[in-house]
């Protein structure tokens, strides 16, 4: 069962959680709409879910700051080396866009490489930022230290799922967004489909001979191993596996953040994020046009089922996404009610 | 049949082909050493048999302008935009990196954007020089007007193979260097099985309704479409489908070149290309050691079959072309006679 609170309401009252907890007004605010953003969208494995069970135990355990500043450590104009000093990357991520996109607006393209980040909740929110300025935005994360996956024809776990978000802006069509983990699928859809005990598609997880596994139980049992992008060899797990690897370079290498396969620890501290920014309006006249031209042209596209029009990456999610604005986001009960009982844990 | 040639034979052989053709000799060797490193590395679907099925014919028909300058549009420094007015793409994506990478020593990132571009064959060719130079490269190409690939669930092709490739320094080891397309396969993979009357596995085409198609001659028929990375909706295809689209929108709408959904002919004419680059070693101490450190961990990862050794993209491209530098490139002999003849004519 459902309760639908209205949008405003629900991303203060998880701001408020977050400043109950030591977090400055105004980077709450930022986190809350960060976090909420999975629930906006329907991105839900990535939404209020995470509150009580990965944001605030970061807060509570010490393994994230609220309060701590980020420090600029290299400024080159264009490019900016800065460490997050654990604070909610949530916050950080965000900040690190924004960033960029001032530099993109001054140099062309701007680069913000963040190590000591933590869990930065759906990449796409923050790439979507830059893409409101007018500007493209591309976030890259690493895991940290935290492994998940293993490098095909490997056996021991070197990778997280690497997540990758490219934003741009379309037009007055909603932007593009696409906003995916380097795996096949993120662990939170494994996972899902446990608790529901449905089986899963072929290509998602294997075990250590490749047979195909379909009982997600078998994931958290160390019995079924989460694919990467292309899922075989035959079907492209090299490039999947690949894409993870562009994902660690560009996240943690770049930034001496933690490496999934060097670390000590296997935890998701001192995560590498990297946002990058360019502004083509910058470079050339007619970018706007033309991206409206390109993102219009796709919509057109004519559908194998004419109930199931053709869309882009970002255009269901910000269809979604300006109905529950303007009606209200739907959370199950008992979710709503860990969010009041977080609310009330920090207040009383 | 194979002939052996040796490799430094190879390439003045080829860059005299497109110097007699009017390419000024530094670029045609350039362009000789992008072309030959198709065999030099394995990948023989980008290789010199491309030399009289594509480029040649470039030039001949005028696509392509052997001697015309590339032009810088605008210069921000930290980022450029240029025209490379049809000169081949063999040498100006390899220009673009070489300025990227001269911007990024500077500014700790680089970013060239090209228009008007033609083919510009292996991208992982042009990401390497970065590598080469201690420094991180990023470059991404569409396919100017043409169009391959239909979107998950549409009916009409909007994007070409868009490939992208990265490449990064690995200490002592060979360059990380992922080259890709963002379809499952290149169509040289679906031609080369139909050449040799083989199937192609599941994945990599679909008919309109989606159901898989395993003769690759259909493809040639219309009767398979080439299907994205992650070749159906169930296992990530919108992923593979947003990467295209993402490479599009670095390499051809930052840019201006031709789009493919919007386009009005289907040519691989004005191309275009993004080469970005990425010096680490301007923003911090340690960057090499570590990158060392990340690639050897990944070759010491226990392999699940010890006759195969784990390994990360590059690495067995950069053992083949270890091997062939010393001991010469094998080439088919009838390429060979191709090569030849294509010298005679020219000189003849």
């Amino acid at each position: 069962m459902n309760v639908v609170v209205p949008y405003p309401e629900l991303v203060s009252t998880v701001a408020g959680v977050f400043a109950d907890r030591g977090v400055p007004r105004d980077r709450a605010d930022t986190a809350a709409r960060a976090l909420v953003h999975g629930d906006l969208t329907g991105v839900t494995s990535h939404g209020l879910v995470n509150l009580t069970r990965l944001y605030l135990p970061l807060l509570e355990s010490g393994r994230a700051d609220p309060a701590a500043d980020m420090e600029v450590l290299t400024d080159l104009g264009a490019c900016v080396l800065a460490d997050a000093h654990r604070t909610l990357g949530l916050w950080s991520a965000s900040q690190a866009m924004d960033l960029a996109v001032s530099r993109a607006e001054r140099y062309g393209v701007g680069v913000v490489s963040l190590r000591g980040a933590t869990h930065i909740g759906c990449a796409g929110f923050h790439a979507a930022r830059a893409a409101d300025r007018g500007v493209i935005g591309l976030v890259t994360s690493n895991c940290g230290g935290q492994t998940i996956a293993r490098p095909p024809g490997g056996l021991a776990k070197v990778l997280g799922t690497n997540p990758l978000a490219l934003a741009c802006p379309a037009g007055d069509r909603h932007p593009f967004v696409l906003d995916m983990s380097t795996t096949v699928v993120p662990t939170g859809r494994i996972r899902a489909a446990a608790r529901a005990d449905e089986p899963i598609p072929v290509g998602w997880l294997a075990a250590a001979d490749g047979t195909p596994v379909t009982d997600p139980a078998d994931y958290d049992r160390g019995e079924g191993h989460l694919l990467w992008l292309g899922s075989t060899p035959e079907t492209g797990a090299y490039k999947g596996f690949g894409l993870g690897l562009l994902v660690e370079v560009l996240s943690a290498l770049v930034s001496g953040a933690a490496l999934g396969p060097v670390s000590a620890g296997d935890t998701d501290d001192d995560i590498g994020v990297m946002a990058l920014a360019v502004a083509p309006a910058r470079l050339r006249p007619g970018f706007a046009d033309d991206a409206g031209a390109l993102f219009s042209a796709l919509l057109g596209c004519p559908p194998a089922d004419p109930r199931r029009p053709v869309v882009y990456p970002g255009w269901p999610e910000g269809e979604r996404a300006a109905w529950r604005r303007a009606h209200g986001v739907p959370l199950p009960v008992d979710l709503y009610e860990e969010l009041r009982s977080s609310t009330l844990r920090a207040t009383g």
